[in-house]
């Protein structure tokens, strides 16, 4: 049995962590098995936090293109009841989201009591994307004043992890997953979209053009996991070559998070 | 000509604060020569906003039943476009609001950029007659490690001024106006209220009873105010029992401070 799921610790260093590490688990059978039980455990606690209304949980996926959001949140989804979960894929942010703070929209979509809510991309774009194409700040309209590159991202990084305390505070759980895959994994998932006409769809000119930014968007994941990685609400670094193991771990993550919150059904009496 | 107004200072006592208090002004013809020029500036400033689309303008008020809220909504928004103000009026929190934590459904409502927004009660209803009901909390379902009111306030005062900060930080500028009113000019009101048969629906015999929690009250109050004074968003105590002294000096606050924000028009090569 492979050691327990941590978060990233305080001297995480992306470029140290391999994105094959399997950490000793095995793709077998029994493994099959195992996601199997897990998935039904996910569902009777999810189960449960609905009836107990008290607590939300809020997934947070950021990785590069290709990293395997859209997988994960379709593997995390699949043992959910429908009715308590809520998927947002956030994309560029719209006119009416450019005219309010980048955690409006975030806010807006968070999970009620009782409710998982999964974030493809999220507030954690603000400090990645727009870190490595600071021309991105202009579109947001802020006084001069408040546009500097320079104090702006630092700025972002005490409001997000003050906002995620807030959400914490008031019973949302939070976890975040960074999807760590190889510059090869990902040439090699932009090979098989071109490939397969049923992925076209997903594949954007701009997505080859960013490959030069590599470098770049590794820098910005790193410092944003180490300036938000808090007690309230830690990153998960998910070796993501495999996508049975990123599958395999997240899965393990929220169940065991779930467990450890001691949530109890509703008595009669309580009604 | 009156001495400039503040916002509260650390050392605030609101039982100091006389709520007759005119600071010297006169209801004369000079004086409403004067508000109808700081309306016509209101209104220019406002435009200069909305035009430059920058910053929003958040007026936050809180005061007792009968302090003069909605007079006080009444008078600010006659000045300004209604295209770019919104008034919202936040009542006991709905199934789904409590469903979220408290401030979800005030930051739906922040003010986008070149608007700006009138809150008549606000978040800090939650640390006031929260505060005054602690029973209350406990519709908030919270799980039961949240909900230990001592920490509760304290952790709200926290979250409420690092939220504040943020919005600041994004381009909103904040504006708190505490209603002070005396016991007595509550009471004149609410008889007020009891004889004019097109003011009944103000009134609810709930009104009555919170008047034996007046103390209680205004110990929330003053401590709102304590914990919440912050430089990013100030509170204004606006001695509120003559109506024209509490428009006059609102007023005079909001122009004052969009004045200082030196905004300016877009040019053509701007766009």
């Amino acid at each position: 049995m492979a050691r327990e799921f941590r978060p990233a610790n305080a001297q995480v260093h992306l470029h140290k962590i391999d994105p094959k590490d399997t950490n000793g688990t095995v793709n077998d059978a029994k493994l099959a098995q195992r996601v199997q039980e897990r998935m039904k455990e996910l569902y009777d606690l999810h189960y449960l936090m609905f009836a107990e209304n008290k607590r939300a949980l809020l997934i947070v996926l950021q990785g590069i293109d290709a990293s395997g959001k859209d997988g994960l949140v379709r593997h995390l989804a699949s043992g959910l009841n429908p009715q308590g979960v809520k998927v947002w894929s956030f994309k560029q942010p719209s006119d009416v989201e450019l005219d309010h703070d980048y955690l409006w929209r975030v806010h807006r979509a968070m999970p009620g009591r009782g409710e998982i809510a999964i974030f493809n991309r999220s507030h954690y774009e603000e400090v990645t994307v727009v870190k490595v194409h600071p021309e991105l700040i202009t579109r947001q309209n802020l006084p001069d004043e408040l546009a500097h590159p320079k104090s702006l991202f630092r700025h972002r990084y005490r409001q997000i992890n003050q906002f995620e305390r807030m959400m914490t505070e008031n019973g949302t759980v939070i976890l975040k997953f960074f999807l760590h895959i190889s510059k090869e994994e990902q040439e090699k998932r932009f090979e098989e979209r071109l490939r397969d006409p049923r992925k076209h769809w997903k594949f954007a000119k701009g997505d080859l053009l960013e490959r030069q930014y590599w470098e770049a968007y590794m820098d910005a994941f790193q410092d944003m996991i180490e300036h938000t990685n808090t007690g309230h609400a830690p990153w998960y670094i998910l070796p993501a070559d495999n996508k049975w193991y990123r599958d395999y771990a997240a899965l393990s993550i929220v169940v065991s998070t779930l467990n450890k919150l001691n949530m109890t059904f509703p008595t009669l009496k309580n009604l």
